[in-house]
């Protein structure tokens, strides 16, 4: 183990072809402290070299040894200790549990285990103690499962983060406006999109409902609490790429004023500050004062996308409190999402620990 | 006036060459009471042929006698007792008010009187009643000005209207997804709106806010006694050409099941039903059961651009009820929002009495 | 067959639930001499009400008895002598040939026959004598097929019709700008698309290439003659929903200059007149001098969506001319085309042969 | 002049505050030789800090000491010898002589000279040797001016260089799909190109066809004469954001198969090769060989968005030979523009004798 942290840690991909999927083997290849070694994918793919599966990605060029990599199925015994997954939820749920009971830590950004009481779903920032879930897991299988909110949430969240806890949130009602490239590939088709809103995503409310109760939960003795708020969404999706906007109404025990709001958003202490992770913001979250934004085009980049941006925040008179807010979907919602939780394993120990179960 | 009543009723348009004027020049070209007689713009259009100016605006070809029409300016006297208004507000305040001293019937899309108190803010479905408002008016002027409301809040009022009826609105959080056309020629760039959300759209959270209000109002002995409801709103503007987009949640002093909302909206007893208003659409609230419904591109030119569509209207764990609601903004939303309000005032006399004194 | 010509004549639509059978159904709900008897589609969705697998196409409401049609099975036989087709090509070459093997005559939209020498490809207004090549297709089967062009030929070879009969074309070359729709369903995905070109119709440009030189060319003893110009196409896909722009420049045997050229066109002494179609535009070809037309969305509606727009006719110092053509390509390029096409074959007795020759 | 070529060398840029300024004062802020020195603009925007007029823009954070520059007016005198100008080309018609005049080397984006016999339209790879048209310009002022063709244009023209050297370009037809960018601002409203395609651009074909006849010809003793080819342009606008696409159809005197096309652009021998320039892509020609491209999303940042990509190269039967050219309007047919031809102005010594010239 100690030459693997000499040198850059290997990992293996869990569903390296997908739309997240290919941003992780992008955030990858560039990373300080891992290296792609196994990139995994249906059988479809399996044989096919990386490069050549990912060569229609908006990724740019991939070095050439990553490009290189032959994909392979993802039955089958993984050789990395660390495995970032980016499956679909219903192949994830067979592949990871596998993993896991193989002695795996399955870093996974799929929906299949996020919302199992012994699965820690984590955005550093906010809840890196929640790793600790991950002890009693151990009942279950000999590695771990750690995941990452879905994409609407891990910006949703982590704006809440600093309010609930200087105010004590009690209720939102959340609209949120979706780009496509949430939906993965294809997704809905430019026909049906173009000057048009689609009023459903299946499935996205309830996760969009559950998850931030569970993010801004606390650990007892008997596991997780989930926080005790109320929160209703709508979930639309419009005619854009990249970067979901959410317009949130929120109304807390204490209730601030916006400058008190922009004031705890601007100060959030961050956990893991501190810590050097490669793929964390210089700042979580970001507030403007430009009353044009926040905007996806303009703002999901921020923070090399890990950013979140929150924008228009304001009294509003049923619930309190409206601001809106900016995540890109793809990073800070999905493969930095789960990126930044395996760097945050690391520094715990915990990829180490996998390395020594391994064979 | 018999002769005239006989005939085709003739009107004067104020803003006839803007996106909502053309709609409105190309619904009276085809109406059954009304004809245009007179059709004034700014002095830059005044002199030009009517039909060369909307040439680029999409409401097809024009009948000759109306594409004839020589475009007046918006000073001096007009001769039509009626007079149908798409002025920017700005102009509106300073026209209207104008036409409103020399006698005439004003009725108007623009925002300039709306909130007056004694200015009926009028969807004839929900609140025909409120146009004895005019009577009030007669000690500013011997003509009067009826007022339409805002392009979001048409379909949003009308929503409401009979689930206030029914189960007491107390509170309403709702969020726009806007349209292009809502914001008039130039509107925002296709660099500043393809791919992409705009969190802003200045004013129109206040009028939003404040319109449903006066609408579902009631008439008192002192004059217009708003809705005593909480509404907080959001507005945003998405790549849409047409259509916009409202998502709702709202609490009810008496809490409706889905299935009782639906059945409210269903039923809704339209206060014009039985008065042959030739713009008034069959239904003017459709329910769909469609989950994947409204959509601005399916929907909006349901009831010919007049009908309001409702849709996934399922509980919410905040205010009690949520809803999605679409309406056609340049339609239902001003044009045809002012054309029924004209075709109300002449079944109500209103346009008879404005003939009578007219010098 | 008499009584049949009394009533609306039974005519059954192979593929009705696509997007251009959508289209054609719709189209067939409120025509004078045809109504849909009988409506054929994949087995995935025989036995389904029509309207219920039309719902979400955006066609408006369809009557009653239209709605409630239940759709066959593609095999078996058909009762109605007259069958519009608007399969895909893979699915046609089968069922279109059963059909006319046994007597039908099919009107087709699919590409399966379109360059069998025996099969007339047919714009009424251009080329409505090449209905002769029937007689050669009964050597294969007693029935019949006859197609309409591709969604981009359509309109490219209505305005070239009348500049190569007056000025005779050598050279072409065409650049298309296709809406989505033509794709079908789904076509390309949102994320492929929006802010997006596509650069390659995989297909297309072959058939760009190949149909307008059948649609030109004029029948020999020994068959249709191509017109024997050259002709090549780059064909690209840009996010519009429906009507495709082709950029053309173009040389003649005879240069004529933008006026000579603008009117040939205008004046174009098409085929069909005085027949009465019911879906042939007044004017086939509608010339615009507004150097900012033709437009996808102000000129895709034109007569119905059956009128080609042709605009920004110019010099060109390399071939000669250059202009704009613009067309419906779900109607003047596929559902309405084969419906003139049956119009056709109706006023030349084809139908009521067809009938004579049904059991 | 020696110390100011040790450090960064101070640089003016005239219209700094438009799209095409703000992405030349991105590049510089980032720039190894030049820095930004003054920043001028329009009198509206004078007395203004930079960062603050170019908050809304693509174009990242600035450095602190860029973003603090307080924009001057364009009128008086300035200090740096190089101006780089992304001036509307009405204000550089006059702003850019009157800097020459006093002895300065204008680098311009604009069109305003770009006609002139003795200014050279440079593209570096093309035709560096081309600024060797300076010394005719010392006629008419101590100081030069520069120029970078249309955006169209330089990817166009950059791919034909290497066809035309090798095969003899006699003709061609193009059609350009160019990104809304490429208008400025506020450039056309989300109303009139959403789910459309404006089929004029004013001016643009002009430029299309006639500036590669000047990039593309050669220096006699009297000055530039024009490669002798015919081009003719139709130029559409498309819903895209940045990144034109040209659809190019070509003839030449030796025929050329599409394989010798592909191996003359891939071998093509830049002329600034070993030159070191900073903004100088790798490659300045990327033939693609997936059909599907180029694309604006996937292909506009290839190198750093100074590549230009050429695809789908094939036979033609017209002129012979047809294929696709994708460019960054901003960047290679804009900003990167300029700020590559003031890179080949500095290393030919044209910096260092403007500095000695300046008082």
């Amino acid at each position: 183990m100690e030459a693997v942290l000499k040198d850059r840690i290997p990992v293996g991909v869990l569903g390296a072809t997908g739309m997240v999927g290919a941003r992780l083997v992008a955030l990858l290849a560039r990373h300080p402290w891992f290296r792609i070694a196994e990139a995994g994918a249906s059988d479809r793919s399996a044989g096919s070299r990386l490069g050549d599966l990912l060569a229609g990605e908006e990724i740019g060029p991939l070095p050439e040894d990553v490009a290189a990599l032959e994909v392979r199925p993802l039955e089958g015994a993984w050789s990395s200790p660390l495995l970032l997954s980016a499956l679909p939820a219903a192949v994830a749920r067979k592949v990871e549990a596998e993993a896991a009971a193989a002695g795996h830590l399955v870093v996974s950004n799929a929906s299949a285990f996020r919302a199992d009481p012994d699965v820690p779903l984590i955005i550093p920032e906010v809840n890196a103690d929640h790793l600790e879930l991950l002890e009693r897991q151990k009942k279950r299988w000999p590695g771990g499962i750690v995941t990452n909110p879905n994409c609407v949430v891990t910006g949703l969240a982590t704006a809440l983060a600093p309010l609930h806890e200087a105010f004590g949130l009690e209720r939102a009602v959340v609209t949120s406006l979706q780009a496509t490239s949430g939906a993965g590939r294809p997704g809905p088709s430019a026909y049906d999109l173009v000057d048009n809103v689609l009023p459903l995503i299946p499935g996205e409310e309830e996760k969009i409902s559950a998850e931030p109760k569970k993010i801004l939960g606390t650990i007892g003795d008997e596991g997780l609490v989930p926080a005790p708020f109320a929160l209703s969404a709508t979930a639309t999706r419009v005619p854009v790429i990249h970067g979901h906007t959410v317009s949130v109404s929120a109304g807390f025990r204490k209730r601030p004023s916006p400058e008190e709001a922009a004031e705890a958003l601007t100060s959030f202490g961050s956990r893991i500050e501190g810590l050097g992770l490669p793929t964390a913001p210089a700042q979580p979250i970001l507030v403007t004062h430009d009353p044009a934004r926040p905007q996806p085009r303009l703002d999901r980049d921020a923070g090399g996308g890990m950013g979140v941006t929150v924008g228009r925040i304001r009294t509003d008179e049923v619930l309190g409190l409206s601001f809106l807010v900016l995540a890109h979907n793809l990073v800070r919602g999905a493969a930095g999402a789960a990126l930044l939780n395996a760097e945050l394993c690391r520094v715990k120990g915990l990829v180490e620990a996998a390395a020594e179960r391994a064979p």
